[in-house]
C-alpha cells in the first residue's frame, strides 16, 4: 500500500487533479486554468499550495506531478530522461518540487529526432507509462502508440521500454489553417462523410501543401458546401499523419496501434485509421495519465 | 502593329499596371493596392476608369486585363477555360469587361485536381502563355513550370498547351506558420545556411506535419538560434514541395524546371531545386505577365 496521494497532470494550458484513496479510487478530481502558460514566473510553488492543495482538501499528502510543469515554464525545469527508457528508470528520475517536501515531478523524455536535433516530450511519456502498468503482458513486444493533440505524439515501445518517438504538429497545422488564411471556418469537425473524402485525399501524405488546397477547390470548383471544410481538413490531416509517420518513427508497416489521448479526438483518427486498412484502439488520455501518475506514486513509496 | 494599349496583372492583393506603345516598350508602370480583396462589390469597373486608366495616362486606349479581376470577387466573372488550353484558345476567350468597351479580361483554367474537385487558377496562366510566347521554341516539348507564391501552381506545358497544373498552399503555410503558433518569428528569410538544414529536413515530403516540429525541436532542444526558424521553416516548405509536388502533377522526375514569379522568392526556389540536385532557372514574373497580356492583345487586334 502507497497510501493516499495528489496527482497532477499539468500541461501549457490546463491543470487536472486527481485526489487518489490509498485503494485507487479517485475520491475527487479538479480542472484549473493554470496551465504553465498562464502562470508568472516563480508562480507555481505558490499556486499549487494556495489553490490546487486546498481545493482538493490534500494539503498534506504526498504529490506527483507530470508535464510542462517540468520544463522552464513551470515549476522547475527538470532534466529530460534520454529514450529508451523503461518506467523504473523512469520512476526513479522524480524529482522534487522546490519548496514543497512532499510534491515530485516526472521528467520528460528526449530522444533522436528527424535531424539532428533531439525530440522532445513532457507529460506523454507517464500517459506511455500508465497505458502499460495498467497489463503487465504490455510489458513485452513492440506497441506503436499514438498520442493526439496539438502537438501529436508517435511512440514506438519495445519489451516496456518508450525506444524513441516523433512529434508531429497536426493539431496546430489544423488550428492555425481552420482559424486564418483561405480555409478558415466557423465549423465545427462533425460531418464523417466529409472527414473520410478528406482522409482519402491525404493518399501516401506527400505534397501535403497541394492536398491541402483541395480543401479549398472543392468549394470553389466543385461546389462543396464550405461547412464541410473543417470536417475535410481533419480528415486530410490526420489521414496524412498517418500516412506519413509510422515511417519516419521506423515503422514499416503499423500493426495495431495504440492512440491515448482525448476520447473524441481519438475516436477520428480511430475512423482514420480503419480508412486505411489499419487497426487501432482508444484509451482514454486521462486515465493513462492517472495510472502513471500512481505507478510513479507507488514506486516512490517503495523506495 | 497591333497598337498602344494598357496591360492589367489585377490580383487578390494588388493591380501591375503597364503603359505598353505600339513598339512594345513600356511608357509607364504603376502598382495599385486595389488587389480584389480590397474592392467594395460592383466597384471594379469605376476604379479602374476613374484611378487606374488617368493615372497612366491610358483614358482611350485598348486594355487588357488578367488576374482575379475575373472571379466572382472582381470585375466580372469570366468562365474558365478547361485544360489543356493552348495560346490561341486562351485568346479568343477574352471576355468583355461590363461597361467599358475597350477593356477585355482573360479567363482563368480549370483543369483536373487531386480529388474529384477541379484545381483552378487565374492569372499564372497569362505568365505562362506569356513565357512560352518569348522564344517559339519553347511552344515544343514539355516544360514543368513552378510559379512560387502564396498558392503556388506547377503547371504541365506539353507542346505549347498547359496540360494540367497543381496548386500547393506553400505561401500560405508559411506565412501561418511564421505568424501565429509556435514556430511565430519575427525574423527573415535571410539565412542560407539555416535554409538549406530545412530543405534538407524536407526529405521526400512525406510527414510534413512531423518535419516541421523539426524547427521546434531544433530551437528548444539543440540551442539553435530562434532568429534562423523563418529561413529553416522556408528551405523545410519550398523542399517538400519539390520533393512531393511533381509526383502529384504526374511527373516522375522532372527536368529542368522554369521557376515564374518574383524573383527573389524564385531564387530561394532556385536554391532548393539545387539542394536536391535539381536544375531551374528563374523568369521574372512580372515580365511574364506582360509578355502574356502582350500577346493576347496583339491576338485581340489581329481579329
Amino acid at each position: 500500500m502507497s497510501g493516499a496521494f495528489l496527482a497532477c497532470d499539468w500541461g501549457t494550458t490546463h491543470v487536472r487533479a486527481w485526489l487518489v484513496e490509498a485503494d485507487g479510487a479517485v475520491r475527487a478530481s479538479q480542472t484549473f486554468p493554470l496551465g504553465v502558460s498562464r502562470l508568472r514566473p516563480g508562480e507555481a510553488a505558490s499556486r499549487f499550495r494556495d489553490d490546487i492543495r486546498p481545493a482538493l482538501g490534500a494539503e498534506d499528502l504526498p504529490a506527483v506531478l507530470c508535464g510542462m510543469i517540468g520544463s522552464n515554464l513551470g515549476w522547475t525545469p527538470v532534466p529530460y530522461l534520454d529514450c529508451p527508457t523503461d518506467a523504473s528508470t523512469f520512476s526513479a528520475a522524480l524529482h522534487p518540487a522546490p519548496g514543497d517536501d512532499a510534491a515530485w515531478i516526472a521528467p520528460g523524455l528526449r530522444g533522436p529526432g528527424l535531424t539532428a536535433a533531439p525530440d522532445v516530450m513532457r507529460g506523454e511519456e507517464t500517459q506511455v507509462f500508465g497505458w502499460l502498468a495498467q497489463d503487465s503482458a504490455r510489458g513485452r513486444g513492440s506497441h506503436v502508440i499514438c498520442l493526439p493533440g496539438t502537438h501529436a505524439k508517435w511512440a514506438l515501445v519495445e519489451d516496456g521500454r518508450i525506444v524513441r518517438f516523433v512529434t508531429a504538429m497536426t493539431g496546430e497545422l489544423f488550428h492555425l489553417l481552420s482559424h486564418y488564411g483561405v480555409l478558415r471556418t466557423e465549423a465545427l469537425v462533425d460531418d464523417l462523410r466529409a472527414f473520410r473524402v478528406g482522409a482519402e485525399a491525404a493518399g501516401d501524405g506527400g505534397g501535403l501543401a497541394a492536398r491541402l488546397f483541395s480543401a479549398r477547390s472543392r468549394v470553389v470548383g466543385a461546389s462543396a458546401p464550405a461547412a464541410e471544410t473543417a470536417s475535410y481538413l481533419s480528415g486530410l490531416l490526420i489521414g496524412a499523419e498517418i500516412a506519413g509517420v509510422p515511417e519516419l518513427l521506423g515503422v514499416k508497416s503499423p500493426g495495431p496501434t495504440v492512440l491515448i489521448g482525448e476520447p473524441s479526438l481519438c475516436e477520428w483518427y480511430l475512423m482514420a485509421f480503419e480508412h486505411r486498412g489499419l487497426s487501432a484502439s482508444v484509451y482514454d488520455g486521462g486515465k493513462a495519465a492517472l495510472a502513471g501518475l500512481s505507478a510513479l506514486h507507488a514506486a516512490r513509496s517503495r523506495r
